[in-house]
This record gives C-alpha cells, sequence and structure tokens, in this order.
C-alpha cells in the first residue's frame, strides 16, 4: 500500500511579495536589489529589505503582548489544519465581521480549524485608499467567539485581520493573546475552495525569536 | 469518512535564520533589526536584510543560466514528494557523492523523488572554516545520474550542493539546466527520517521573478 496518500488538487493562498508590493502602509515596503544579475555575472541572485510582515505572512503571539511567544516556538503540527472558509465577500468597505458572519459555521469550530476570511480584499491589492483602509475586519466580539471555540489559526486576506480603525490592536490581542496565530495577505478567491474538504498547510520561514515571518500558505484536497 | 489523512509525524527539515547566521561567505549575511520594540511600543515587529538563498532556500533554474525560469513559475505540485534519504555522513570532509552512493537507491528514484543527501553538514553549521569550505558535495556525474532518472528535486544539508570548490557551478547547471530544483541549508539530522515513508513539503516565499526564494521545508508520515 502506498502510505503517502494522493494529492487531488492544490490551490495556492499566498500573494506575491515583489519590490514595492503593496503592505501596511506605516512601514517601509519590501525592496529587492540584484547582488547578481544573471547574464551579466552568471548567477542570478538578490538580496530583500522587509518588514517580517509582508504579503502573506504569519503572527505569533510575540507580536503584540506576549513577546516571548515567538513563531518559531510553535509545533510544527500547529501550522497545519483543516480549512473553514466563511465567506463574507458581500461585506461594504469598511464593515466588521461579527459573531452571526460565523455562526452558520461553528459546527466546523474545532480545534483543528483554520478559519479563513474571504472578503475580496485580496483581489483588491494595491497601493489604493480602498485595499489600505477599508476592507472588512474582524470585530473583537468575534474574535473573542473565535478563542471561545478554540480554533488553531484565523486569517484574513488583507494585511490586518483588525483593519486599520479602533478594534485592530484589541482583535489581535484577543487571538494572539490566547495563542493562536495569525495568516494575513492571503488570496482566496479560488472558487474550488468552496466545495469539499480542504487542508492548509501554512509554512513560516524559520526565523529565531521572531514576531512573525513571511509564509508559504497552500491548501490541499486529498483522494483518500 | 474523514477525508483530510491524518499525520502521524512531522519533522522539520528547516535550519534558523538569524541576524548574522552562517551562509555562503561570498555575500553579506542576514540582518535583523526591530523596527518596534514590544515592551517599549506595544508591538513586536521586525526588518530583515538577506541574500534570497539565505539558511534553508530553494534554487530556482533562473539562478544559474536559466534566468527566465524563475521559483515563482513551478505549480505548486513540483514542491513536494516522497523523500529518497541518501546517507553520505561517512564522507571525509571535502569529498564528492559519486554515483556508487545513489545506486543502492535506485529503484527509489523516479519523478515523485525528492533526493535530500544527508551529510552531517548541518550540525555543522557555524562560522567555521570546515563548515564553509570542506562539506562533502555533489559530484557532476551524480548530478547527471539524478537527472537521467527524472527526480523531481535535489537538496542537501549545507550551502551548496555543490560545495564550493571547482565541481560547483556545473554541478548546480547540470540539475537546474534540467529544471530540478534543489534545497540548500536543510537539517537532516533527526534519525526517524531512515525509517519509514516520508512526504516532504518544500514551501519557498512566494517571491515574483526570483533566481530561489527562503523556504520552511518539512518532511510528514502518514496513518493512512
Amino acid at each position: 500500500m502506498d502510505r503517502i496518500p494522493s494529492i487531488k488538487k492544490m490551490v495556492d493562498l499566498s500573494q506575491e511579495l515583489y519590490h514595492l508590493c503593496p503592505v501596511l502602509p506605516a512601514f517601509e515596503p519590501p525592496k529587492l536589489d540584484y547582488i547578481c544579475i544573471g547574464p551579466r555575472d552568471g548567477w542570478k541572485l538578490e538580496q530583500i529589505t522587509m518588514n517580517l510582515h509582508t504579503a502573506t505572512h504569519m503572527d505569533a503571539p510575540a507580536h503584540l503582548g506576549e513577546f516571548d511567544k515567538t513563531l518559531d516556538q510553535f509545533p510544527l503540527d500547529q501550522f497545519q489544519g483543516r480549512l473553514v472558509l466563511v465567506n463574507v465577500s458581500t461585506k461594504s468597505a469598511g464593515e466588521p465581521i461579527v459573531v452571526s458572519d460565523i455562526t452558520p459555521y461553528c459546527n466546523q469550530l474545532a480545534a483543528d480549524a483554520i478559519v479563513l476570511f474571504y472578503t475580496g480584499w485580496g483581489e483588491k491589492r494595491a497601493w489604493t485608499k480602498e485595499w489600505i483602509y477599508e476592507s472588512p475586519y474582524l470585530s473583537n466580539e468575534a474574535a473573542q467567539y473565535l478563542v471561545n471555540h478554540q480554533v488553531k489559526a484565523v486569517g484574513i486576506d488583507h494585511f490586518s485581520i483588525g483593519g486599520t480603525g479602533h478594534d485592530n490592536e484589541e482583535t489581535h490581542r484577543i487571538l494572539l493573546g490566547a495563542g493562536i496565530w495569525i495568516a494575513e495577505g492571503l488570496q482566496l478567491n479560488d472558487t474550488e475552495l468552496l466545495q469539499g474538504e480542504w487542508h492548509v498547510f501554512a509554512m513560516p520561514v524559520k526565523i529565531r525569536d521572531s514576531s512573525g515571518a513571511p509564509a508559504r500558505i497552500v491548501a490541499l484536497q486529498w483522494t483518500c
């Protein structure tokens, strides 16, 4: 018997990282430089300078308040789980995601759940005021609801799970304070994700003592 | 029926990335800075400046010669496969890995094989002449042997699959020229890897047009 299960589909939930790509505008966007230029030097080699919370990335509790709980301390098993995709793409600009948006999914909220919110802001990613400031965001009450259900992780297709307004810090604090990692900067628009069971793997770069890290985040369907 | 298979074990094949960690010494080692210091600023946030081929990373064909075949172009499915762990930890310093080291594994070399060479240099990782210059390395002939067997990927627990001597460039050219990605900077010393079937996931940061990228690389055993 084949002991490695067969993959039916893989979907990338990650955004591209590139020179000056849109990010949280309070800090410098990433900069890419050549160290070696291929046709000139034989080898092609680049250098990047970036905030660790750039493009698709994960936040550890150390990002806010729990400064000693860094991302490299999480057991690998915490970085995979069952996708619970919450479709909130009908929200208006700047509208909070509230408990009643999540209750239809409540029987899926368990210790293996990676709850990702599809707002549609992944497709809007650009240096625009709309993309930066008008995303739907997870309200404090909805964050606490997820904590109460002891989910494994929470994510969103925007650079901030809590948006850019008044609720942001407390939404982060509720999730991170409960030891839940957060994925931000996702791309969740593949309609295949709406059908069947999906397994999420969120693989952050293993950076020592860090508050977060860039990550490749993917969803898989298995045939077994 | 549960459509997500159960994980029996997960092993991290990745090295830590940290300020001034040992890397290919021809270029600057990574630098980490604080943007926000947690206890002072409320949030903890770091910036990194690094060569994209730092710590555990993957090389695309664009790294040498095939400048238009960048890592972001690989289908996700190419980033997972069946582990073939070739134990060459009895090699002396600077000794080449040759075809006869691989022939005992030849019935495992197929299109789903991710062939990783365990030299023991992962445990030696430090700013020493030994670690930098004396690793066992994949010879040109052994690289060509792997290409002939059409394996999916090749990796090693040192920063350079071809070492730092005369064979290095050609070993890279043989593998990358055949469209095979390379994993470098691995940690392969977990003895559990020697028993049973292992599934490798190598997840690089999705950097546009890049010659390579830092990656989290893990091995899994399934119960199904």
